[in-house]
């Protein structure tokens, strides 16, 4: 299985910040959509950060509450790691742990083009378990 | 694989707070410790909630800073799902993907015993692909 598989079901829409947005808008744009991470993107639409839920926390405990009124490339972490559509499911576990990360954002020809969560990879395996399972019931049903 | 699995290599170790404790605090101590949630426990060591980096951002979007100012107990998620050292990890992964969580409380006749995180399941997967793997290289190189 590969990223494409996973960007298939979810879709591709990302929400980006630019970088001088403040935090306490961005914590909720997370909440109001449920989600893990906005990739910061900057006027030409490079990609020059990410910002998670644990940035917010970081960002509390190192500046108490009034970090919420600072922008966003004040916390975001700069060393964006990133996959491909072509990248296979094992591969992304791999840069997830190794990186301590939860989010990658997908990039193709330079453009973001979708974000993968562990939350994704991990549906996705079970998915994976599931059809492998259907598939050797179904091989023994008819053996 | 089975939960014990992954507590035999990270241990039992479980950071906990009362439901009292400030919300500024529990940020400080997830910050401190680089983990991404806290078991709430009351005065009797029973579990009463658990407390994520997600609960925190959705406490300042809906409440504002003041939000960091008031107890654990107005933001924490009271439903518990939790898991024993005997669960599989497959299993743990369909509790993850199913309540849309990333933390499960290890618990052992009634007492807490640990804590499994998504990132723990998917580190363990990968272990567990790359002994297949080896098992593999050595059958045939002994072949």
């Amino acid at each position: 299985m590969h990223v494409s598989t996973i960007l298939a079901q979810k879709g591709n829409a990302v929400y980006t910040v630019e970088p001088g947005q403040m935090l306490t808008d961005t914590a909720s744009l997370l909440a109001k959509n449920g989600i893990g991470s906005v990739v910061v993107v900057d006027a030409g639409k490079d990609i020059c950060g990410i910002l998670s839920e644990r940035d917010i926390v970081h960002a509390l405990a190192s500046d108490g509450t009034s970090a919420m009124s600072r922008p966003v490339k004040d916390y975001m972490s700069k060393d964006v790691v990133t996959c491909t559509a072509e990248d296979s499911i094992n591969h992304l576990m791999e840069l997830m742990t190794k990186n301590r990360i939860r989010h990658l954002p997908v990039v193709e020809a330079g453009r973001l083009n979708g974000i993968v969560s562990i939350g994704d990879v991990v549906k996705c395996r079970i998915a994976e378990a599931e059809a492998e399972s259907d598939a050797l019931k179904a091989y023994i049903a008819t053996g």
